[in-house]
C-alpha cells in the first residue's frame, strides 16, 4: 500500500511540478516582455507613443491575469493546496510562491486588473507632465482615479486588520502597518535626536568640485563595472528618474539621471541600482523562469541597492578607493580643484547631514523622515482622511513638521516621486525597512569578514559578493524576508543595528579628527 | 417577419464586432510587444541575453497560436463564416482577414507550429555560424529540415495549383506561381535586353566623395524627417541589417548601417525604410488593434519603400533638393570634393548598373535576375527537383546564366540571406512584385501631379504623401493588393510601366547630354 501510494506521488508530483513550472514560465515570459516595454518607454519610446504603449502594458498584464485565473490555474492551485503539507519543503515554497499570486489574480475581476494598468499608464505620463510643468492639478484626477482603485483593490485582496495591509503585502509580504508604522516612528524619533547632535556639531559644508555629466556617467559605470556589474548580461542608461529592471537574469538594466551642479547624484543613483542590479543579475538560472526568480521582497531588494548605494558607498574606505577615478575622470574645470580633495572631504561630502526637499536626494538620517510622510499621507488618502486636492499642502505641512522646511512648489514638494502615479501606494516603507535590513546584514557581514574595509579600499568587492551570493541571492524568493533575516543574522527585525551603524558613522564624519 | 430578423441581426453584428475586435486587439499588442523585443535585440540588448529573448518571442508566439486556435476564436470563425455574405461590405473585410488567421494557425497541429519554430530558431543561428563560417554544408541538414517542413506546411494549408502558392499566399495574398514566375521571366528577358544597352553606352563610374558615418546618419534622418517621418512619432537607429518595425502607428521605427567607403548605403537603406515607415505611420488610427492596421501585403508594402528609396530617391530631382544637403553635413576628409560634385553626377553614381553578387547591394535592373533565381530555387528544392546539397553550385549556375558572373564562395552566393533560415520561403517574388507595383502607382500619381518633379526638387513632399495616403495608406488591409492596384491604375498587375520607368531614367542617366 505504501509502495503504491510512494509510486502515486511520485508521478503526481512529477505531473504537479511540470504544470507549475509551465504555468509560471508563462507569466514570468509575458512580465519579461511588459518590463522591456516599460524600460522601452521611459529610455526609448517616441514622445507620442505613450497611449498605444499603455494598452499593450494592459493587454500583456491582462494575459497575465487570464493566465493565473484559467481553470487549469484554478485547478493546479486546488491540487497544489490539497497536497501541501506533503509536498517536499522546495516545492512547498515554489507551490505557496504560486499560490499567492494565484489568489491575487482570482481576488479581483478581469476588467479590473486591466483598469488599473490602463489608469498607472496614463497617470505616469500625466505625472511627468504634470511635473514638468510644476502643477500638480494636472496630475490630480489620475491620482484620484489610483486612490480609488487602490481602495478597490485592497478590498478585493483583503485584509484583517487595516486596508493598507492589504497594499504593503504586495511588497513586503508578511508586513502590517501596525508593525512597520510604530518602528518609522521610532526610527524618525531617534533621527531627529540624531539630527539635533548633528546640528549642534555643525562644520563647514565641503562642495565637490563639478564634474561634466559625460564624466559622471562613465565613472559611475566604471564603479559599477568594477564592483561586479556584467554589461554583457545588462545595460546603462538615462532617464528621467533613475531605475532597476530584470528582464532576464542575463538582461538587468539600470539607469541614471545627472546634475552637473552636484556630481553626486548620478554616481550614487548608479551605485543605488547596482545594488538592484547585483541581486537580479545573481540569482540561480535555475530560478529563473519561475516566481522564485526575482527578489524576497521590496525590502529585501532595497536592503541590496542601500547597502551599496549608503553603507558601502558612502564608506571612508569607499571613499579611499573611489577618489582617484573622480579625479582620473574630472577632466575640464574642476579637475585641478579634485586633484585637492582628500578622502576624508569626499566622505564628509557624501554624508553631511540636512534636511532637504528631495527624498531621493536625501541624506541617511532625514531620508526616514520623507519616508514616514508618505506612509502617513498614503494611509489617510486611502481611508479618506485626506482629499487628492489637498494633498499639496497635506505634504507641505507634513515637511515642515518632521523636517521643519517647506517646499516652494509642487515640484519639489508632492510631485517629486514616480512611486504613486505608477499606483505604487505602499512601497514607500520598503526604504526604509531596506535600511533596516542592510544594517543587520552589514553587521553579520562585518562579523564574517572583519577585514572588509581593506578590501573595500582596495577595490576588491568579490568577498562582499560571495558573502552575498551565498547568504542573500542565492535563494531567491524561495525564503520570506522574515526567514532570510532569521537565518541570515538569527535576530528579528529591529532599528538598533542601523541606529547603531549611523550614529557610529556621523560621530566619524562630524568629529575634528577627520 | 422581416423586422424580427433586422433586430437580431443588428444585435447578432454588434456582438460579433466587438467579438472580433477584442480577439484582433489581443493578436495585435501580442504582436506589438514581440515587434519591441525583437527592435531591442538588433539595437539595445545585451550581448549575453540571446537565449532568454528567444524563449521570450516563442512564448509570445505560443499564446497568439493560443489565442488564434482558442474555442473562442473557434466559435468566432464558424459564426462569422455563416454570416459573411450578410456582413456589410467593412465587416466582411475584416471577418475575412481574421478567418485567413484562424485558417492559417487552425490548419496545423500544435505540434507542428512547435517544431517549425524551434527549426526555425535553430536554422537563424546554424546559417549565421555558416555564413561566418563561409561554408554552406553547416547550415545545409537545417535547410534540408525546413524544405521538409515547408512541404508539409504547404500541404496543411493547402493550394489549387501549385503547392508555392500555399507559401506565396503568406506574402502576397491572392498571388500564384503560374502568374508571378513568368511575370518575373519576362522582367528579366526586358532587364537583360536593358543590361546589354547599358554596357554598350558605358561610361566612366562616378565614385562619391567620403561622408563620415555619423554625418551619414544625421543627413539620412534629416531627409526622412524632412520627407514626412516623424521623430515624435518613431525613431532611427543603427543595426546589423537595416529593417523597419511597426510597434504602433505612434511608434514607427527604422535602422540603417553604414559603410565609410559607400556613403550611399546608411542614407538610402534609410529611405527604403522610409517607404515602409510612412506606410505605417499612416495608417488610420481606428485600424490601428484590427488585422486591417497593417499593409495589404508584403508586395504593397515593398510598393512603398522602394517607391521611396529607387523610384523618388534615386531621380535627378531628388539629386538636385539633397546635394546641398550633402555638402552641407560632409565636413572633414571629403568636404571640398563634394563642392565639385553636380546633381547629374549624383544622379548618375546612385544609378549606375552593373551585375553584381549581393542582392541588397544590386541596381534596379539587376535586381529582379537576383529575385527570379531565387523563385526558381525555392521551387526546385519545394518540389524535389533540386536536392539541398546540390545548392550552391545551382547557386552559382544560376548567377552565371543570368548575371554573367559567378560567387567564388558561399558567402557571396548562397549563403548570403537570412530568409531561408528563417524559414520565410515564397518571400522574395515580394520584392519584384512590389517593384511593379511601385511604377505602376507612380505612373498614376504623375498623372495625377504633373509637377511633382519640380516639387521633389524643392523638398516639398507633401503632395506625394497626400496622394499616398489617400490612394494607398488609408485602406490599410482592408483592401487585397488586387484590389488596391485597380483602384488606383484602373490596370491589373504588369510589367509594363516599371519597364518604361527604368528604361526612360537609364536613358537619362546614360545619356551625353546629362
Amino acid at each position: 500500500m505504501a509502495k503504491t501510494t510512494g509510486r502515486l506521488h511520485r508521478r503526481t508530483l512529477a505531473r504537479l511540478r511540470s504544470e507549475l513550472a509551465e504555468l509560471m514560465r508563462t507569466v514570468r515570459h509575458l512580465r519579461a516582455a511588459a518590463a522591456l516595454l516599460s524600460w522601452d518607454q521611459e529610455t526609448q519610446m517616441p514622445a507620442k507613443a505613450a497611449d498605444s504603449r499603455a494598452r499593450h502594458l494592459a493587454t500583456l498584464e491582462g494575459l497575465i491575469y487570464r493566465e493565473l485565473t484559467s481553470s487549469r490555474a484554478r485547478r493546479l492551485a486546488e491540487r497544489l493546496t490539497a497536497v501541501l503539507p506533503h509536498l517536499p519543503d522546495r516545492d512547498q515554497r515554489m507551490a505557496r510562491l504560486f499560490l499567492r499570486e494565484f489568489h491575487r489574480a482570482a481576488a479581483v475581476p478581469q476588467s479590473f486588473a486591466e483598469r488599473l494598468a490602463y489608469t498607472q499608464a496614463m497617470a505616469v505620463d500625466s505625472w511627468r507632465y504634470a511635473r514638468q510643468e510644476n502643477d500638480f492639478y494636472l496630475f490630480a484626477p489620475y491620482l484620484q482615479q489610483l486612490v480609488q482603485l487602490k481602495r478597490e483593490q485592497a478590498e478585493y485582496y483583503g485584509y484583517t486588520e487595516h486596508p493598507y495591509d492589504a497594499l504593503l503585502e504586495l511588497y513586503e509580504p508578511g508586513m502590517r502597518l501596525s508593525t512597520v508604522r510604530p518602528l518609522l516612528e521610532h526610527v524618525v524619533q531617534r533621527m531627529r535626536e540624531l539630527l539635533q547632535w548633528v546640528q549642534q556639531h555643525e562644520r563647514p559644508r565641503i562642495l565637490l568640485p563639478p564634474v561634466s555629466c559625460t564624466a559622471q556617467f562613465i565613472l559611475g559605470r566604471h564603479l559599477c563595472t568594477t564592483i561586479g556589474f556584467d554589461l554583457e548580461r545588462g545595460r546603462v542608461d538615462y532617464s528621467a528618474h533613475p531605475f532597476s529592471t530584470a528582464i532576464a537574469a542575463n538582461d538587468v538594466r539600470i539607469t541614471t539621471r545627472c546634475s552637473e551642479q552636484d556630481p553626486r547624484m548620478c554616481v550614487y543613483s548608479l551605485l543605488h541600482e547596482l545594488g538592484h542590479a547585483l541581486y537580479d543579475q545573481n540569482i540561480p538560472a535555475e530560478l529563473a523562469d519561475t516566481f522564485a526568480g526575482e527578489g524576497a521582497s521590496m525590502g529585501i531588494h532595497e536592503s541590496q541597492s542601500l547597502l551599496w548605494e549608503d553603507i558601502i558607498g558612502r564608506s571612508l574606505a569607499f571613499c579611499r578607493w573611489s577618489l582617484p577615478l573622480w579625479r582620473y575622470y574630472s577632466v575640464g574645470a574642476g579637475s585641478s580643484a579634485w586633484e585637492r580633495v582628500t578622502a576624508e572631504q569626499l566622505f564628509r561630502a557624501l554624508n553631511s547631514v540636512e534636511p532637504s526637499l528631495i527624498r531621493t536626494e536625501a541624506d541617511e538620517v532625514t531620508y526616514h523622515m520623507h519616508i514616514l510622510l508618505r506612509l502617513e499621507l498614503e494611509e489617510a488618502l486611502l481611508m479618506g482622511k485626506l482629499r487628492v486636492k489637498e494633498l499639496p499642502e497635506a505634504w507641505n505641512a507634513g515637511m515642515e513638521r518632521l523636517l521643519g522646511i517647506r517646499p516652494p512648489d509642487d515640484r519639489t514638494g508632492c510631485l517629486q516621486d514616480i512611486h504613486w502615479s505608477l499606483g505604487d501606494f505602499g512601497y514607500f516603507p520598503s526604504y526604509s525597512l531596506g535600511k533596516l535590513y542592510a544594517a543587520m546584514f552589514w553587521k553579520r557581514l562585518r562579523q564574517d569578514i572583519p577585514d572588509v574595509d581593506e578590501s573595500i579600499a582596495q577595490g576588491d568587492f568579490e568577498p562582499i559578493l560571495t558573502w552575498l551570493r551565498r547568504h542573500i541571492y542565492g535563494v531567491g524568493a524561495l525564503e520570506t524576508p522574515e526567514e532570510i533575516l532569521h537565518r541570515v543574522t538569527g535576530e528579528r527585525l529591529s532599528a538598533d543595528a542601523f541606529v547603531d551603524y549611523i550614529t557610529d558613522k556621523l560621530r566619524l564624519v562630524y568629529s575634528d579628527a577627520l
